[in-house]
């Protein structure tokens, strides 16, 4: 089977690091390097008895020969049907402690014990990572979160094709659940109605903002939404790992003059800044622009312009700082965000994504930026 | 607002355990704690930039007015709309490092700096932990994942209610599913179906292994259900983190003798082993009558017999080891599971919950322990 990523990339990433071997320990890493593997029984809850279910990818520099993953022993069936790359395979019994002693004794193996590894830091369970040390006295543990994340930042034409059915099945959802939604029912009814229409299109259910104006609470909770108020959905959900996140706006009844200029205000601002997308510009320039966009409006003291890249993880690389001269390279996609929070009429919010090409982007999931009028 | 659990228990297991503080840092223990709260944009997925979301909810021993919660700024709207019985509430702005600074700090602040603090280690990020551990260098650390267990091993009414209706939502959820079927349909996407048809139900999704028989494959695959087959849907929902977790049994056409003969001992094994379910029961002896149970027919070969505890955790407590002399208490759910594994026909099981009761027990979600035939 075919690497799923870049390995002359992953190397390169490691000798910057000067690491000898990078392991995988959370799901979406996991499913990064594997192309989409994750052990289906425990992909929704790792939780188990009094420790939880915990897989390792190691990749060694220079040495995918030498990749291998540590599974539960019930994984062999999934992994038969599905196909892995990674060509060894071992398997510890089940809780963090069992995978880390088979961890440090395959990296005793592999002769790598008294060199710098890179692991999940923020994500390695503790009590894993005391054993290991213990274990590995010798060696040095620094954090693979950064590597990973340089390595994802351009998404490969299979993955933008996984982020725009995602973005495009989203943008659906929404839309469906504005379109059922009745006067007077709860932001709690609405956030959950979302979740299935989600669930029906295939995603997993992330989160739903859901915000009745004039109020700016967007927690689900028992406020309703009535005639002649404004509501935004800020919705996410996946596939495989790749998050979609997009913000749409509906009325019951005809929007106030204000509302719509604010939407208006949004869809300009959104539409400035992709406008101007393209390799080589670089972040705090993007960043820049957004601002002054969104800037110059008599209300503008209300607003609030956001953009940060997106794939697995959101705040993913590229990051959008004001000092950030990074260049947009092809294959980036960025989550674009602009708010008006406004005390008259609520929170007006557009999000979308746009996937970087070679000559500009390509917005993805774009259907329903306009008003849905109940 | 009350406090959802019993603090004297949890007192109790402080002392036994001798430590000072217990920190929740798991979703599932914060809304045990907390009766039901987590911030509901990280619930379904915690990774953020470079790092995770990390909430804590702290308890000092003897000392309710001190709990404490660390969260998120932009928590407070959803903490306001539903309230949270934890008195002190401090703040973090993001990721597993600044959780951890914030933490530090209180522990010093309520003087508990010198004790032994219980952490949920096997969940605890090990970057945040070595971070607790420089600030605070005379704290010991241990595990608080038994402590909690413990405290949660008898379940109060409101949990019996939420578990009761999770159960049979997941019945439910899973007979729709059989009816929908068609000859030649895939695993995968009958597997689709389930989780589309639990969240219908208000239930998050956690796996669903499907079996069609003759083989034993229980991931999601293109192996397909044919006309004359039987086929196993083994599934899992939760409702606030307390999970259910069903197995049901469905043939296309009526299933061949033998097949009716391993479900009929299925069956037969699970209700001989509810009717001596009762406070004092030792679970040594429960564990003992279910494999005496399953091993009394001529295709005993094929069985397996396994019974465990259920509630925010597969497999809690109670335990049941051969050597385990625990009693059975009212308010424990244990989930029953027998399966006969026959080359000739397939993974034939029924898995089932009970709560016991005063004197005996009550079945959860019991719809559809019958065969469906389409």
């Amino acid at each position: 089977m075919k690497i799923p990523f870049d390995p002359s990339k992953l190397n390169d990433l490691m000798n910057e690091a000067d690491v000898s071997l990078v392991i995988a320990n959370t799901r979406h890493n996991v499913r990064y390097v594997t192309g989409g593997y994750y052990y289906h029984f425990h992909a929704n809850s790792q939780r188990m008895a009094r420790s939880q279910y915990l897989p390792f990818a190691g990749i060694p520099r220079d040495a995918y020969e030498n990749a291998f993953y540590i599974q539960r022993p019930d994984e062999g069936g999934q992994i038969s049907a599905e196909g892995l790359w990674i060509p060894n395979r071992l398997e510890a019994i089940r809780g963090t402690l069992t995978s880390a002693a088979v961890l440090s004794k395959h990296i005793r193996k592999l002769w790598l014990s008294d060199t710098r590894i890179a692991l999940e830091m923020p994500f390695f369970p503790a009590d894993a990572f005391l054993a290991l040390r213990d274990e590995l006295p010798h060696a040095e543990f620094v954090d693979a979160t950064p590597i990973f994340e340089e390595l994802r930042a351009r998404k490969s034409k299979e993955e933008l094709d996984i982020m725009r059915r995602a973005y495009a099945s989203l943008a659906e959802a929404i839309h469906s659940t504005f379109l059922a939604a009745r006067p007077g029912e709860t932001t709690m009814e609405i956030s959950r109605r979302v979740e299935i229409e989600i669930a029906e299109r295939g995603l997993s259910f992330l989160f739903a903002l859901v915000c009745a104006g004039p109020g700016f609470l967007r927690a689900p909770s028992s406020a309703r939404w009535e005639t002649g108020q404004i509501l935004h959905i800020d919705a996410g959900g996946s596939d495989r790992d790749y998050i979609a996140d997009i913000c749409r706006m509906a009325c019951i009844g005809d929007p106030s003059p204000l509302a719509r200029d604010l939407h208006r205000a949004c869809i300009e601002v959104q539409d400035r800044v992709r406008a101007r997308v393209k390799p080589g510009l670089r972040c705090r320039e993007l960043l820049a622009m957004g601002e002054k966009a969104s800037s110059m409006y008599s209300f503008s003291r209300y607003a609030r312009f956001v953009v940060h890249g997106i794939g697995m993880v959101p705040y993913e690389q590229p990051v959008f700082l004001p000092l950030n001269e990074r260049p947009l390279e092809p294959g980036m996609v960025l989550s674009i965000e602009t708010d008006f929070i406004h005390p008259d009429v609520g929170h007006v919010k557009i999000e979308d994504a746009v996937a970087v090409t070679e000559t500009g982007c390509e917005g993805l999931g774009d259907a329903g930026r306009d008003w849905t009028i109940i």
